[in-house]
Order: structure tokens, then C-alpha cells, then sequence
């Protein structure tokens, strides 16, 4: 069997990347990804095989990536932000658990976003999908006011699409019964990408339709405040 | 003012640092980090100026680092990781918030060590210090519970210090109240860089001795599994 790499490609500029990450792909014979990601990483991929699937074909990717393999070629399966989070990672390994599958991490959407933010993560901090095709929603929602009870800067995945508008608003709910309705949100669309869109607002005065698939939500903790344009989650408690 | 960059050179490796990271420390003058930081990228820093001072100076860093930007010169303040969490974002733009600052995200110890384990995230996860430095004690181990009743996959940073080696496993036991005592954890001291050592265990049989400063300790969700050495966190719940 050849290599399989997993790579995360990080936000989606092409700075972005690993030294690493860039290295694997250039190392391939083949690509696979979802259409929208191969379009990231194109100036990496010339003369190289591409194989790439609509949204849905994820599982479709993954068997055919390690089809791919066995003829000792070189295959990178690529994935936005980091393979291991809401990445290929999981599913390949599902699939093919041998030595000869290498992941390759990246930065994740929520770091990329912090980044353009300030400093809204810093300390304990939680990544939550509001998607419900991996998650029951009713375990979402649990998982949102647990994270809220506990002050974690909770970053929100997956925060709207077309099927479930309304999970948004409700979750969004469920963390105004533990936190403060002047507590900052931070909306980034297309973090450190082509269509970079940054929005601050507090959870009063919130405005959803600025949210789409291509967006990140990231709530601060009950620290956080906002300044020109930032949100900052200070170091420490003040309690001590 | 010069430039300030804030960046994370993620998990120590030099192949880890992303593109632009490496640009960025290229294009300055001066680097001002923690001495063990500076030396993982030293092969970036000759004929620069450098700045480093021991484990505590953090404030002093980054007060340094913006008194030297004065000068018009264009500075950076290294991290590992991500500047972004537990790193020094935070105390750059709390002491100077303007647009001259710039963070740089990388990628972050948790993700380097899922990479190195397998795919341990892969759904929704959260990062928790165990360092009371900046959290008092009590609200960690109450994160720490609320995570657990959450079926979050839980990544403990700072696991271990001279002056609490109970805490790590007084929060064990904590998660033990909610999760099967065969849930697999993941030990990753090094992630990615020199003298890396990956370990697998379950809550029950979980070693202490083996966690140090420089690992991180990652306790799977109830659906996680360990299988060739890897811990896999599968990518849906069966109940729909
Ligand atoms: C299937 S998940 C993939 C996450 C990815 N593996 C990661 O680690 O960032 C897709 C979601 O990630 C978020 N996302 C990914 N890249 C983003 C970016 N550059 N800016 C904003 N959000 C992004 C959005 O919430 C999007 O709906
Ligand atoms: C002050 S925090 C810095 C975190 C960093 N900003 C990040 O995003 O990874 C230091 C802790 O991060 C974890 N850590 C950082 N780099 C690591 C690595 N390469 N391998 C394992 N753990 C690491 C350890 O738990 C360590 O005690």
C-alpha cells in the first residue's frame, strides 16, 4: 500500500498551511477533497490527479482514497482547518486504521477566527456543531447550556444551514440564562480566506442573518469584552 | 509604532509552523519569546535580536516586545501553539490594541496531539487548563465535571506542575462519575517536536506518573475506541 495523508489545509489562504501540510501535497500523485477545498490549495496541484466529490460524498471520498493507495501511490485526503476536527481523520481511520495513514494537523477554524477577532479564546474554551446529521440536536443542546453554565468561550461549527435556521436563535437562548446579554459574539465569515467578513455584536443585540455556512460563532466567557473592533478574554479571574 | 506580529509556531516542529508564521518571524527585526520557544525555531533567527526571558516573565515579554516596537521596529512574540489559546494574544492586546498588532494562529497542542493519536476529537471538544495560575481551582474541576456530563472529548493543557500533581487526578475522577471507566485517554508528551511519547490507557488503568508539563492529556467521548495504537472518535452517534 502507498501513503494516505490526512491533511488539514488550515482556513483556506494559502499562508495558512503547514510547511508540512504543503510538503505531503506536493509529495502526491493524488488529490482528494471536496470541490470547494481542492479550489483552496489549486496552485499546489498542477500536474497532479485530482478526485473530488460534492458535500455529501464524504464516505464516497474516503474509500476511494484508500482504493487509490493500494496501487502505491501517494494520496492526500484534504480537509478545511484541522483533518481531526469535524475533518476526514475520523472516517478514514474508520475505514483504515494501518501504519501507512499519516494526519497531518492544521489550524483550525476557531483559531483561525480568534486570530482575526483579538483574542476571544484563551483560556478554557469549547468547539460545539450545531450540525445535527453526526449529533442529535437534543445532545446539542445539552452540550451548549453545559458549556455555558461552565463560562467556557464556546465556539459554534456548522452554525447555520438551510435545513435548521432556527438552531441558532435557540441555542444562542440557552446561553443567555447563564451569561450576560452585554457578553460579546464574534461572527467570521471566510476566516483568512478570499471573502473575509467580521462581525461583533453582544448577545442582545445579535443579529443571525449575518450567519451562513461559510461562518464561525465564537461567544466570550463571562471576561470577555469587546475594544475597537476586538474581543478580548483576559488572562485571569480576577477572583484570586 | 512598527509591526507587532503575536504568533503561534504550533507544536514545536519547524515543518508545523505555517507559512505565513514563518514569513512573519523572516520579516522581524526582533523576537521576544520564553527561551525553550526560541530555541525550537532558531534556525529562523539568525542575525536577528532576541529577547527571551524564563518561564514567569510572561507581563515582561510582552511589555518588551511593545516598548521595542516603538522604535519602528518590526517585532514578534513567539508562542508554541496557538498565540491564541493560553498563549499571549491575549496579554498583547490587553496592554496595546491597536491595529499595528497582528496574531498569527498556528495549531494548537490539542490538535498536534490528536494527529499523533489518531482522531480522538473529531466532534465537539474542549480544552481545559488544569493551571490555577489563572483559573481558581474550583472552577476547573466544575468545567471539568460539566465536560464530562457533556460527553465533550475533554484535552487537558497543563496537566501537571510541581505544585498540584493531585489535580490531574482528582479530575479524572470527576469524569469517571459520567463516563465508562474503558474510555480510552491519550498521553502526548512532545507532540510533534523532539522526544515525543504517545501513550494509550483507559480511565481505569490511567498511569499519572507518565504525564509531565510538556504533554497533554486527551480523554476520549463515549464513543471513542482504541485500536492499533490509535484512539478513533467515530463520527456519529448511532442513536439517530
Ligand atoms: C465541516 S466543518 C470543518 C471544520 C474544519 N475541519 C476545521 O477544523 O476548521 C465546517 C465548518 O467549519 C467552519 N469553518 C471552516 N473554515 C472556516 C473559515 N475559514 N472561516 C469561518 N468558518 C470556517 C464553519 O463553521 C463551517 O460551517
Ligand atoms: C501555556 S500552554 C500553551 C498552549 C499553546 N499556546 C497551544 O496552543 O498549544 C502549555 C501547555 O500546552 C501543552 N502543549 C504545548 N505544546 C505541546 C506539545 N508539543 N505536546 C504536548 N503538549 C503541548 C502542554 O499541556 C503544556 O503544559
Amino acid at each position: 500500500m502507498g501513503k494516505l495523508y490526512v491533511i488539514g489545509i488550515g482556513p483556506g489562504g494559502l499562508d495558512h498551511l503547514t510547511i508540512k501540510a504543503k510538503k505531503a501535497i506536493e509529495e502526491s500523485d493524488i488529490i482528494v477533497g471536496y470541490t470547494k477545498y481542492i479550489t483552496m490549495v489549486e496552485p499546489l496541484l498542477e500536474g497532479k490527479e485530482i478526485f473530488k466529490t460534492g458535500m455529501k460524498g464524504e464516505e464516497e471520498r474516503c474509500r476511494k482514497a484508500i482504493e487509490l493507495t493500494k496501487d502505491n501511490k501517494t494520496v492526500s485526503v484534504i480537509s478545511t482547518g484541522d483533518a481531526g476536527i469535524y475533518g476526514m481523520a475520523g472516517l478514514i481511520l474508520q475505514l483504515e486504521n494501518t501504519a501507512d495513514v499519516e494526519i497531518i494537523p492544521g489550524v483550525t477554524a476557531s483559531s483561525a477566527a480568534a486570530s482575526v477577532l483579538g483574542a476571544p479564546l484563551m483560556h478554557d474554551n469549547c468547539n460545539i456543531s450545531l450540525s445535527d446529521l453526526m449529533t442529535p440536536y437534543e445532545l446539542i443542546k445539552k452540550r451548549v447550556e453545559l458549556a455555558a453554565e461552565g463560562d467556557f468561550v464556546i465556539s459554534l461549527y456548522n452554525p447555520k444551514s438551510m435545513g435548521r435556521p432556527h438552531y441558532l436563535r435557540e441555542c444562542l437562548e440557552l446561553v443567555k440564562k447563564h451569561r450576560d446579554g452585554k457578553t460579546p459574539i464574534g461572527v467570521v465569515k471566510n476566516a483568512l480566506r478570499d471573502g473575509q467578513e467580521v462581525r461583533i455584536f453582544t448577545l442582545d443585540n445579535f443579529d443571525e442573518n449575518v450567519v451562513d455556512m461559510f461562518s464561525i460563532v465564537i461567544i466570550g466567557n463571562s471576561q470577555s469584552y469587546a475594544e475597537n473592533n476586538r474581543i478580548i478574554t483576559p488572562r485571569g479571574y480576577k477572583v484570586r
